[in-house]
């Protein structure tokens, strides 16, 4: 997606080989319109599957997350990372370690939202080794709800996690996808040739 | 809102006398549709007040406040509670308590996305006591940016924190007002005659 890969070449900061920020438009500022656009592209990406609701998991995929919602006039589930007041009734969990942050949470959520026989598009900010993603799945998969797809925003291509996903079987659609990043420098994995460029 | 309230009755649980479960529509599952209507609701409501940002916290909070900042055309910024890899530059902290909780969070913003001279709208989904909105007002203070509104979703009228904000001069708007709970029970604060209704 040509318009956000031009906000990631002008607004993201490679800080190391794995971490890209993208604080200014995505994971802590949200450009709406950005999101909206985004939403639209999942939608269109996914059309004809029937899909009968959307999930992702608090906090940086809602944004995106309810775009596609929108668009596609079906809810929005969140998993939750904490433990919510509210969430009393029969939860589904399912274990996600972050490897940059080195920690793991259960995400939760509950089985009067996703329920068997939903057809669920999966929507995250970002997919890496995919554990996010993973626990997703294994959440539609203990209620017999059908994972239709996997819309990311931005796939470090470099990991596995798209790669192990999509040979499940799963269409994974990923709108930008990074090739390599070092300190300073971001490469896109679509652009063969020139791919390289400094921000 | 007429529309809210209705949800509120329809699907919303009172779980005791303080809280209230919409986790059908607001704090779990989110109802895209209704996110818009109350974005356009809130532009509405500010109008003329030249907003330059939205600001929230996450994660309810994203939701309406992503859909006010589509419907105004400008950024929305969401206050992390928890630590972020990536937020890194200054930061703009502040300490909020929830007393349903009983925990004290450290929620936080790069004074990179607001900055002296933001005229700030400040969304959120619940106003109780006020903590959560004082501390993202407190946070505006820091960086000498304006607070020119508070939209709240849902005002628990009962408790404390709408008065004191609108003792301080704040324009509060709150899109639905609870004047009690009871288990089981939900009576809004507008409805002066046969104001109670089960659900």
């Amino acid at each position: 997606m040509q318009l956000l890969k031009e906000k990631i070449l002008n607004e993201g900061e490679a800080l190391s080989e794995t971490i890209l920020k993208v604080d200014s438009f995505l994971n802590h500022q949200m450009d709406p319109v950005l999101m909206k656009k985004m939403g639209e592209e999942f939608a269109k990406r996914f059309e004809g599957k029937e899909i009968t609701k959307v999930l992702t998991i608090e906090s940086s995929g809602i944004g995106p997350g309810l775009m596609t919602a929108l668009t596609l006039d079906v809810p929005l589930i969140f998993a939750r990372k904490r433990k919510s007041l509210t969430l009393t009734e029969d939860l589904i969990t399912s274990s996600v370690h972050s490897f940059t942050k080195q920690e793991t949470n259960t995400i939760t959520v509950s089985n009067k939202y996703i329920v068997p026989g939903d057809k669920v598009l999966i929507i995250d900010d970002f997919l890496a080794v995919g554990q996010a993603a993973r626990g997703l799945v294994d959440i539609c998969n203990q209620v017999d709800a059908e994972v239709v797809g996997i819309g990311i925003v931005i796939e470090k291509a470099f990991q596995d996690g798209g790669k192990e996903l999509r040979d499940q079987g799963f269409q994974v659609e990923s709108l930008a996808r990074i090739q390599a990043l070092k300190k300073g420098e971001i490469t896109f994995a679509e652009e063969m040739e020139g791919a390289t460029i400094h921000v």
